[in-house]
This record gives C-alpha cells, sequence and structure tokens, in this order.
C-alpha cells in the first residue's frame, strides 16, 4: 500500500486509523452481517452510530445544550440559503466578504432579502481579514455573517467580529475542529464535512435552537427548512448514512488524541513549521497578511511562475499532492488539517529546503 | 467474516463484489497514495471516476443524447421540490397517488404551483396501481408524475400512464436498473441511490434537455436549480464523491452481468421463487393485487400478528434481517433488490416453508 502526503484542499485527507477502520468494517460492521452502507437508517444500529457521533461532536466542542447538531446534506452550498430563508426575520443581513464563498453565500442571500456587504478584503485578492471591530452593523439586521477560514487564500479571523448583539452566523468549513471555540458566541457554526471531518455529501450544523423558526416562507422547500430537521433529528429522509459514519470515526480519532485544545496545539506547531521557514526563505514567501495567517491553508508563492510549476510537479513526484495553488490565486496552497500528520509537513518543508538551494539566485 | 441476507428495504444490500473491491482500495486507490474519500473533485482522476459513472449508467439504461444525467445530493425528498420548481411552467401538474411517497411528492408541489390529484389507490391501502390509461390529464399540465415502484406496499407499474403528451416524471428510487427501460417515454427519471444503486446521500436525475429552463424563479435556492447542475456536471460544489464512485462501481457489476436485460430475468426468477410460495401457502398470502405486484418489495403476511412478529424474530436468528414490514402497514417485506442473491431467496422461501409446517393450523 502507498500513502501520499495530500495537501489537497478539500476532500481532504483523512486519519489513517479512521480509514483502517472503516476498511475493516466494510463488509461486517460489529458482527451485524452488513456494511454501514447496508443499514437501515431506521436501525437500532444506525440509531447509535449517528447518536454517538453528536454526543461525541458535543463533547469536542463543548456545545450548550440550547443548540442543536443536524447532519444534513448539500453541502456548504445550500446553507447558503437555508441560512436566509430560515433566519431573515426582518429582510436584512449582513455579509462580511473575507473570500469567494463568503461573496457567493452573499450573493445568494440577495435572493431573499437585503443582504449588505458590511466589510471586504477584496480590494488586495483576500489576503487579509478587515476590521471587524467597528463595523457599520444595520440595525435591522437578522444576522452577520462570516467565514472563519478562507481556504483559497488561507486567511483566517483571529478575533470576532463585534455585532453590536446581533447573531453573528459562521462557515466554519474549513477549520472546524481545528481549535477550541465557544459555541455560544455564535448562532449558527456549519460546516461541510469535506476539509476538516469526513467525505463530502454531510454538512454539519449547530444551531442555537431559538433561531429555529416555524414561521418561514410557506413555500420554503421542505429540505431547507431547520424545523424540519431538528424535529427529526436528521432523520427527516435518509441522511447520507455512511458520511455520517465517517465522521463519528473522525470525532473519535480527535478525542482519544486529547480533543481540540489538544489538535490545536499540534496544529500551531505544523502551521509555524511551515510558516517560520517561509518567513526566511530567499525564494517562497507567504501570500497574506502575517496576522491573518490560517493554520489549515497555508498559501506561499516564488516570484516565479515557472518555478512554482516546476516545484508543484517535483514534490508530487516526491509524493507531496495536490500543492497547486486554487487557480484564481496560482502559487501554491498546503492545507495542514487534523489529518495531515506533522511529519509530513515536516518532509514538505526539508524538500522546499532543497528546492531553494537548488534554485536560490 | 459473517454476512447476512439483508432485506433491508433501503439502504440496503450492496454486490459483495463491490464492497470488497472498495476495501480493497479504501487506503490507496489505483496507486494514488489515497482513499477516493479524500480525492479532490477538480483532480484528473476524479473526473474520470465520475465520467466512467456517467457513462456506465448511459449504457446500461440506453440513455438518448439529448438527455442529461446528474448525481446530486439531498434524496429523492429534495426531488419533490426540485419538479415542481424547475418543470412548473404553468404552474399545473398531476399526480398519480400510488403510496406515502407520491402523496409527499403531491403535497411538496402543492406550495409551489396546482397539483392536482388525478388517480389514487389510497382507498385500499396502496395495494394496487389504479387504472392509468383513462386519467384526467389537465390541460395546461406541465407533467404527470408517477411513482414506479412503491417500496412500502410492494406495487409497481406494469403500464405507462397515458399522460396525453404531457412530459412524465417517474420516481424510480426503488426500481431503477432492476428492468430495461424505454428512458425517451419520460422527461424526468430520479431515483435515490440507497436502495438499488449505491450508499445514502447520492440521488440520480435523468432529465431531457429542453426541460432545463433558466427562466425560473429568481429566488429559487442555488442548488435546487437543473441548469446550475446540468452546466457544472454535477460539480458546482463538491459532490457526495464516495457515493458516486460506489454507485459506479455498481453499474460495472451490472454490465458485467449482462446488464439490465440480465438482471431484470435474475429478478423475475427471485420474486417468482417468492410470489409462487405465497400463491400455495396455507399460512402466509401476498398482500397486494396480483397484477400490480413488485418484483422488488414483496410484502405478505400470515393472519396473525403474532405470528408475524414470530416470524421476524425466528428469521433474523437464521440470518435473514431485516424482514418486518412498513409501520404503516405491518406484515413482512422482503426487499429484493438487484444486489440479493437467488440463493438468498431460495433460502429464504425454504425457511418459510419449515416456519409453515411448524405453525399450520
Amino acid at each position: 500500500m502507498k500513502r501520499v502526503y495530500n495537501f489537497s484542499a478539500g476532500p481532504a485527507i483523512l486519519p489513517e486509523e479512521v480509514l483502517k477502520e472503516a476498511q475493516k468494517e466494510m463488509l461486517d460492521y460489529e458482527d451485524s452481517g452488513m456494511s454501514v452502507m447496508e443499514m437501515s437508517h431506521r436501525s437500532a444500529m444506525y440509531q447509535k452510530i449517528i447518536d454517538d457521533a453528536e454526543k461525541d461532536l458535543r463533547t469536542l466542542m463543548h456545545i450548550p445544550d440550547n443548540y442543536k447538531v443536524l447532519f444534513l446534506q448539500g453541502g456548504a452550498t445550500t446553507q447558503f440559503s437555508m441560512i436566509p430563508m430560515n433566519l431573515m426575520k426582518h429582510g436584512v443581513a449582513d455579509y462580511i466578504i473575507t473570500g469567494a464563498w463568503a461573496k457567493k453565500a452573499y450573493q445568494e442571500a440577495k435572493k431573499f432579502g437585503n443582504a449588505k456587504a458590511i466589510a471586504s478584503s477584496e480590494d488586495k485578492m483576500f489576503s487579509y481579514i478587515p476590521d471587524v471591530k467597528h463595523l457599520n452593523i444595520s440595525d435591522d439586521a437578522d444576522y452577520v455573517y462570516m467565514v472563519d477560514n478562507n481556504t483559497i487564500y488561507g486567511t483566517k479571523f483571529y478575533e470576532l467580529p463585534d455585532t453590536k448583539g446581533k447573531v453573528l452566523i459562521n462557515d466554519a468549513s474549513s477549520c472546524i475542529l481545528s481549535e477550541p471555540v465557544d459555541v455560544s458566541k455564535y448562532g449558527v457554526i456549519f460546516a461541510g464535512a469535506q476539509k476538516n471531518i469526513g467525505p463530502a455529501g454531510t454538512v454539519i450544523v449547530i444551531i442555537r435552537e431559538d433561531l429555529i423558526r416555524k414561521d418561514i416562507k410557506t413555500d420554503t422547500p421542505i429540505m431547507l427548512r431547520y424545523d424540519i430537521h431538528a424535529e427529526n433529528g436528521s432523520m427527516y429522509n435518509t441522511p447520507p448514512t455512511y458520511g455520517i459514519y465517517i465522521c463519528g470515526k473522525v470525532f473519535k480519532w480527535l478525542l482519544n488524541l486529547g480533543g481540540l485544545e489538544a489538535i490545536h496545539k499540534i496544529n500551531l506547531d505544523k502551521a509555524n513549521l511551515l510558516y517560520d521557514y517561509l518567513d526566511q526563505s530567499k525564494l517562497f514567501f507567504g501570500t497574506v497578511e502575517k496576522k491573518s495567517r490560517s493554520l489549515m491553508n497555508v498559501c506561499f508563492k516564488t516570484d516565479s511562475e515557472e518555478l512554482d510549476s516546476l516545484f508543484i510537479k517535483e514534490a508530487k513526484q516526491k509524493g507531496f499532492d495536490n500543492l497547486k495553488g486554487h487557480r484564481s490565486t496560482g502559487g501554491m496552497r498546503a492545507s495542514i488539517y487534523n489529518a495531515m500528520p506533522t511529519e509530513g509537513v515536516k518532509a514538505l518543508v526539508e524538500f522546499m529546503e532543497q528546492f531553494e538551494q537548488k534554485h536560490k539566485k
């Protein structure tokens, strides 16, 4: 069996232990005589799988009792619609535009009400997080929307926006479970699973109960109503059963590691290995403002596109895969999610040093 | 490794060969050094997986070139909304109510226009397919909606409704790929994967291109627009990558068996084994009209609820799992999808014979 260091931005690397367990259980889960893929979602055995997944996520994130945890489908993109459709009561919402995903969410919200872009870092290709201490929050805003970690550019919020008491919505797709979080500061935290949790096709929504409304527009599609999913324990229809099972395994893997406090320390170490090297390199440089640097997606370049391409190509040959930056930014991006082992980052830095030796001026 | 005969209505049994291949490839797909779960959906390797899946499905079903094949999320339930949101041009649609799922689709459609129930078998607990030769089709109907196979009750259409030229929409969730089909007779065929194809969380939509409209309501959520998915090859956002990969393996398994003509013969043999036994049994009886009998879901009872419970319990002990009927019908249901081997049905019939011997009056 060959395994590469997979720096993909998502779908992304999963813990090898998790994959090995899933492999072992593929044809016979816990002596049931069937795969989890083949299991009725109404069976007691599957109910335990989803219940355990929720319980473990609650433990990991210290989710307060007045929040529901939902396992849904449709990716973060479906949340771009569900948030305004379910949460816009007065028809106004404020968006902080820190990247392409925030912008897409904002554009989608405009279909359903008066969505306002109250801050943006688009002027410098989203290479920083704008000032969020002095935001022009709308008086009648139903919520303020942010994207915690910006996968494409490699930035992250280090302080929460001052929402002047308005509900805060957080798309945490690319940083959920990477560090401890105070859930009570948010109205909704949601995340597509395919970056830091599990396979694509599952999205996790953590929502404060009082925000789950029944008095929304009557022509809201049934699958886009939080109340329906909350009342049915994420089983109004058949959920993505196998995906949730893998997510549950990742939660257990994190608990065994020591929870979010422990993984945060590891993530800081991994990111520092890369950023420290970049800061002293004469060939490579980081592309974002230092105080906005993501712990999950480290973006960097040389000053030559040819050299960037050569680096990506040679890296792949050495077993460092998916280092190409997003097409909109160019350069390189190393996504170092929870499941990327420290030795993967160390090996990458060593390879970068060798490459620099060969190509320095 | 233990394997049971799993008669679950869905999520349901998968071909053992498919699961074994997936198991083998779990940590390293085709020497890529990663699991398909970890693979970027934008990679050439994943593009080949989804392209092959589409190609093989087109071959199996002889899908004409003027139909798009979409791999979506949200289950059949999301289609209950997407169909009217995308296809109601004049705001009228006719529904044939042959079960709980047809009824749910009809109720959902009423949110978006004038959905009419033009036929129903609810008077006899959906135990038959109503006359569809002489339907009262609305002059301005944008489509006629049917559910081909009714999982809960065990009925199926043996002739197509006379729609008087209106577009026919078919929810084929529990019978897709069970027999040859003339796709050109339909405007849309859709199916949740978790019965006859693959894991829950993927839904397949086969839609005639001219029905994919751009001039729909501007506040339609982006993920509920067929045009968006069609223009982006099912990759507007991250699709359920692993689920599609398993679907693709099931398509190849069917092609190797000889396609839908071959599996249909096997399915007829399996269903006949059960129905022939039921028709001569003094203890068990089938619960639906003979001419509407499903090939996929065989519903039966004894005349005693206690005996039904005892049968289900003893069957489970012998390795025949998930034979309990739906809570709304009671009794038993043996779902014998494509992946259920003939020997599973033979073994079940033998066990029923033994049970009858013990409990006959």
